[in-house]
């Protein structure tokens, strides 16, 4: 149902801050904009990876957001998925709501989104432009080689598990937007302003594609860190049936986390979310190749824990101690 | 950024009403709702359509809207789009931001969109579920053979002028709801219990998938009818640099806008929009197979009108005057 109202503002808004020429490293893109349907091409014999997120205001980012960077992390919490799946990306799609046609907003909005998209040849392809609450949706498209898929179930016992940069920056830089007491106290009002490194961890993630493209064919089970890293590590116990140990003294810890206390830190760790670092699991053989894929894909990379045959996530603290780690990862409706 | 709050609510949800046994007719896809990414596979040399529409309440459906019926519309304006390509669908991701976690309201959903699925063999293959005011975001993926999408772009001068079914139901059903006095004063305030045609031509759309498909290779430039048969058919004007004229008398004229005067029927023919059907073109040699066409996928199909060399749209009246339309269509930002 289309409320009947006059004009074709929404054709030209889209036209001026959408439409760009055809990005000349995207040959899988045979129609793009300005149809009932994009046309894709995906390499011959390849498989389509496919996936899709919706952030809205007020649950996935704060009223007032800086556009440049909303326009930054919708696309690169899509973008992430990709990695984990280990897919090179094609292309997306962006369907926006808005509550008013800022052209302000939509420029900032889309210097965000197209830089990040470049960055990693991945065009606009289609999308969808209304008024409403503001709401962005983007679904990406990637290929992939057959059989290289990065499944969530693919982790057997005795793999080793590794984590990509490190966690608990973003949780601890909302935590002080949002001045949760426990994260003032510890790191004091100008926490985000001594260590820029947080909030930028939280608005700008940085989807591990190269890394994720470098671990198709050789690492067995991956998964990107959204909702924390015990949550998401553990969507990787529940699919392929199986447990881990964590080694918690191989967590990196940044150092903007230093003056938490352990409890709180450990939290961060675990449980942070909105990380966008990738958790994977490979054969003991594999270390090398490992080693040489985050060298590749300049990313840094620690080997944090391995997978058991019981099931349960368990975390080996230093002094030879271990407890056992519940999933504590966020929910949008719990 | 995720809003710190335990549980395991929302796996849950998705789970009990999204997630579902593969579909045997959905040989596309190889892995679905679960994990990172969904793996789809057209067939070998085939071209992927992709399409996105985000729907939101009191703009695209009005608030309090029967879920079962939204559940249809949000996948059927979608597939509308696969349609007017050409395309056969794959498959279809939904994102999905609401107010509450209402079981009642996400079973009626899930059963009005599964029942359109499983017609069109369009399996759900990946999606996202968050706490927001209310809104639909569909993706659908679909394939067609090379070279034969049925573009915008693609009308030639003399090319003949098709409408599949009718236009002006929907816009008058929706008239009749918001109590407009035009459509009430006209039809009287028991039209939509009279007609129940109306509204459900407003709320449960047909993608005419059939027809696209038997015109993918046929029929020259296509588009379907959201915004008004106007300002769409203008959209195949403006693409493909030509003009048209509409022979008024040959629009089929549904039995509920009888009532209205000539006025408002034209109006609601011509600017209704919401009707998800297709317009198309074909060089007149091509009549026979456009009949049969129509013929093999149970579909209504009347020739309208012509392509012109000279641009601009015209329309022809039964006396044999004319005049010129401006498209009216819906606009979300005018």
């Amino acid at each position: 149902m289309n409320m009947p109202r006059p004009g074709v503002g929404e054709f030209d808004l889209i036209r001026r801050h959408f439409q760009r020429p055809a990005h000349p490293q995207a040959p899988g893109v045979a129609l793009g904009i300005g149809d009932d349907c994009a046309l894709l091409v995906p390499e011959p014999g390849h498989t389509l990876a496919v996936s899709t997120d919706m952030l809205v205001e007020g649950r996935h980012f704060l009223a007032g957001a800086e556009p440049t960077h909303l326009g930054h992390k919708a696309l690169a919490v899509n973008l992430s998925d990709l990695a984990a799946m280990g897919a090179r990306p094609l292309g997306f799609t962006l369907a926006l709501a808005l509550p008013e046609a800022n052209e302000h907003w939509l420029a900032a909005f889309a210097q965000g989104l197209f830089a990040l998209a470049d960055a990693h040849a991945c065009p606009l392809v289609g999308g969808d432009t209304t008024r409403g609450p503001l709401n962005l949706c983007i679904t990406v498209f990637g290929q992939l080689a057959p059989g290289q898929a990065l499944r969530r179930s693919a982790a057997r016992p005795d793999d080793d598990i590794y984590l990509s940069g490190r966690t608990g920056e973003a949780r601890l830089a909302l935590a002080l937007l949002l001045q949760e007491p426990w994260a003032v106290q510890a790191c004091g009002a100008q926490a985000l302003e001594q260590h820029p490194q947080l909030q930028q961890r939280l608005d700008q993630p940085t989807p591990r594609l190269a890394l994720g493209r470098a671990l198709a064919g050789v690492a067995h089970a991956a998964i990107d860190v959204s909702d924390g890293l015990a949550a998401d590590l553990g969507h990787i116990l529940a699919a392929s049936g199986v447990g881990a140990e964590l080694d918690l003294s191989a967590l990196p810890l940044a150092e903007g986390l230093q003056p938490l206390t352990a409890a709180r830190r450990l939290q961060c760790l675990l449980n942070g979310g909105d990380d966008y670092e990738l958790v994977f699991t490979a054969a003991p053989q594999h270390r090398a190749t490992v080693a040489t894929a985050a060298q590749t894909s300049a990313t840094p990379v620690s080997r944090i824990g391995r997978i058991t045959q019981s099931p349960g996530l368990r975390a080996l603290h230093p002094d030879g101690s271990s407890h056992s780690i519940e999933a504590q990862g966020f929910d949008h409706f719990g």
